[in-house]
């Protein structure tokens, strides 16, 4: 049970988005420019960008984050149920390029404790075509998802469980991003 | 030196947000929210949202963050470097209200891992006071200082040392907040 009065029928992140929508915009809008949007500059797709998401949260145990993004990625083109699981179960054994798992390395040190990334792990990136704006994303999706996942958990949200909810939930992320679809006039 | 190039001229966080405007935008939203206007309804005054903020930091061993969060504190009325000190040294003997000792225990949990909330936790907060507001905003805080300390960590951005810098920031951003003060026409 949710430690404060969220409403019951909506599931994770969106009962504590409903409860306060002054912090939810700009949540979303980060979420939307890193995960879905994230500019023409940008060499990482989004199905990429969801894998960080998912692995992030995966080490952070976030159910709800890990199962939706998971969707996410699965939904987008290269995607896959059993490649998220790949991702998370051994991110240096799975299906992906060497520039993502290097990425992926990175991530995993910013979840710890980010001052343990090393200039030879960002080098390692670059050596596998990271740019800048790469880095910097990497880096701000897994930190974000250290925010993202402690909200979830911390506030005891509803999180359901089975596939079925998240695969509708990644479809509809994966196709229309994380912008409110549309401001009831108040 | 940052891992990525950042202007060299800006220090913490302020670089990374030039780096990328489209993030730092809802980046900055959101602590304007959180910490400096959090709406009519709220119970918690600046100065606590900022040693909430500073004292994540310190977990998290963040010195710019908590450094100028801690300053932001010392400046709203309430506030002193001493203040500030003790809050981060042990918040259980600092001369804070009850309600605030609570909450500073509830963001010590989400800082560490966010699933040790319990309801136990929340409901001493209540009783000393704490609306569902304010402990959905204690929560919140911390998570998002685990996404902004990782954020200036994980980049290795520059951090002054030495209080005088953090002084005229904390003063600066207590006044007048977290959003970008004019935003250049492109």
């Amino acid at each position: 049970m949710p430690h404060i009065n969220l409403p019951s029928e909506i599931p994770g992140i969106g009962s504590a988005f409903a409860f306060r929508p002054e912090t939810a915009k700009p949540m979303r809008e980060l979420a939307h420019v890193l995960l879905f949007d994230p500019g023409s500059d940008a060499s990482l797709n989004s199905r990429d960008r969801e894998l960080i998401a998912s692995y992030v949260s995966s080490r952070n145990t976030c159910h709800f984050c890990q199962a939706s993004h998971g969707a996410a990625a699965a939904h987008h083109v290269g995607g896959s149920p059993e490649l998220v699981d790949a991702v998370c179960s051994d991110h240096s054994t799975a299906d992906v390029s060497p520039k993502l798992k290097a990425l992926l390395e990175i991530a995993a040190h910013v979840q710890g404790d980010a001052k343990t990334v090393t200039p030879e792990l960002v080098d390692k990136a670059r050596q596998q075509g990271a740019s800048d704006l790469d880095i910097h994303d990497t880096v701000l999706i897994a930190a974000a998802f250290c925010m993202y996942n402690r909200y979830v958990d911390g506030l005891a949200t509803w999180q359901p469980r089975g596939e079925e909810a998240y695969k509708a939930m990644g479809k509809r992320l994966a196709e229309s991003g994380y912008r409110q679809p549309a401001e009831p006039s108040k």
